[in-house]
């Protein structure tokens, strides 16, 4: 099995060209929506949450793991390669800033822009992979309120593309835009609109998917036959989670099962049982 | 000296008239605003956030804290109460519900609707305040998007307006709005304008500073002269803190003394000292 882990719903959007690219695997998705958006999040907070979720994927059977999380990819990903992947050790875990920054250099740009959280770009992770592959300039912008307008399911409104248009307002001169968050292919024609024919807007996802395929392929020990199944793990409200899920996915969920935070660390109580009121402890 | 506690700069728009009330009292204000926004978080990491930073109040020199986030408000003010207060202890800690919820009431409406955070609305503390008061109709809704259009700034924009009309339009048979969470003041006009003369637009926060006077002229045990000084800490970015604090406070802000959390608590770390690319420990 293939895990792959997001911070919420968007890592969808990375499972579904996954599942394109790869449809006789099997795939379990942890999406910490209980908790998220990591944006805002202090890198040591983004540290443990992301070793609470890929402990769980490992406890599930996974062998491989995703992090479609561009907050997590830019600022866990060395540690958690580090903590949990031994060289000779029989786990993986892959992130989407390496794919993304090699796809990015392809076009050609001279001038690439990248749109994330504000941890993403505080971390400036972006700038260093791309600095390793080319000489080219770039530019990363912080869209605090783009995630939360994905994900009240405003993408298609006048709302949305008023927010695309303030953050890329000046980066009409950038040759490749970026979209360095999974939430925001769902706002790719809101970018396209905003910035019009000049500039090409990248979506890290299928060449993620592309690279999981190749690196399989080249790790046979790691590979498995299956039967295209899915299973859905989350933190948060687990008939949201289905609702809004099946926007990033473009298909229905499976049964989406509740895992919460409690008391900072990730449990198994049901979200029904959250308290309300006034809490004392 | 008395605390003034939000999970950001919101609770200065709450300061602003604690200070008219009591222009001669000297405040100190915590904003965690880099951990900000609450609104989505699980209760015990709140709880957890808010006895950090009442303790951090308490270390400073207050005796009397003012909780001016609605989020804590409603979901931790009885536990910190109860741990930091006993009944015949130096200490008190205020909230902001209650004063709200009265002043609600006063006008008389049958109807009362609140706008405030997820967690807040999630709680129903709202509810359950209004209906010791009265056997009136309450509307709560949550509007996660709201406190960080204001926090980019965009209050007076069509962005704005667009994203209050889509909460509240089902809300025009309300009497009376409250406006739950304290950066909704600074889209006080977006809400009248959204809602028709109809409605009532109530911001808790002039209420909450006649009430406090009142309970000091109650309680002059808790009571000392002061000098009309301002004390600011923040955990997040001091330079952004004071810029968008200005727009709350309705006047420039003092010399912002920078904390941070680190691993989860709260230290003394200047931001800039924050870790860039990979984190590894």
């Amino acid at each position: 099995m293939i895990g792959v882990y997001d911070s919420g719903y968007g890592g969808l959007s990375v499972l579904k060209h996954l599942q394109e690219a790869l449809p006789e695997r099997d795939f379990v998705y942890l999406g910490d929506s209980g908790r998220a958006p990591y944006g805002g999040r202090d890198v040591h907070t983004i540290l443990d949450f992301a070793e609470q979720c890929v402990e769980r994927l490992f406890e599930e059977g996974c062998r491989v793991i995703v992090v479609a999380c561009h907050t997590v990819s830019c600022v866990a990903l060395r540690h958690l390669q580090q903590r949990y992947c031994p060289v000779d050790g029989d786990r993986r875990i892959l992130g989407v800033t390496i794919p993304g920054a090699e796809a990015a250099i392809a076009t050609g740009a001279q001038h690439i822009a990248v749109v994330a959280t504000a941890r993403t770009v505080a971390s400036g992770t972006w700038t260093t992979e791309l600095h390793k592959l080319a000489r080219v300039r770039v530019t990363e912008r912080a869209a605090p309120l783009l995630a939360g307008i994905v994900e009240e399911g405003w993408e298609d409104t006048d709302l949305a593309r008023s927010a695309v248009e303030r953050y890329v307002a000046d980066l009409h001169d950038a040759d490749t835009i970026v979209l360095g968050c999974t939430h925001y292919p769902l706002l790719e024609r809101a970018f396209a609109r905003a910035l019009g024919d000049g500039v090409a807007v990248l979506d890290p996802g299928p060449v993620v998917a592309e690279r999981l395929a190749a690196w399989l392929q080249r790790h046979p020990d790691f590979d498995a036959p299956g039967a295209g199944s899915l299973r859905v793990l989350c933190s948060g409200d687990p008939a949201a989670f289905a609702r809004h899920g099946a926007r990033f996915l473009g298909a229905p969920l499976p049964l989406v099962e509740p895992i919460t935070e409690v008391a900072g660390r990730l449990a198994h109580r049901h979200p029904d049982d959250a308290p309300r009121g006034q809490v004392v402890r």
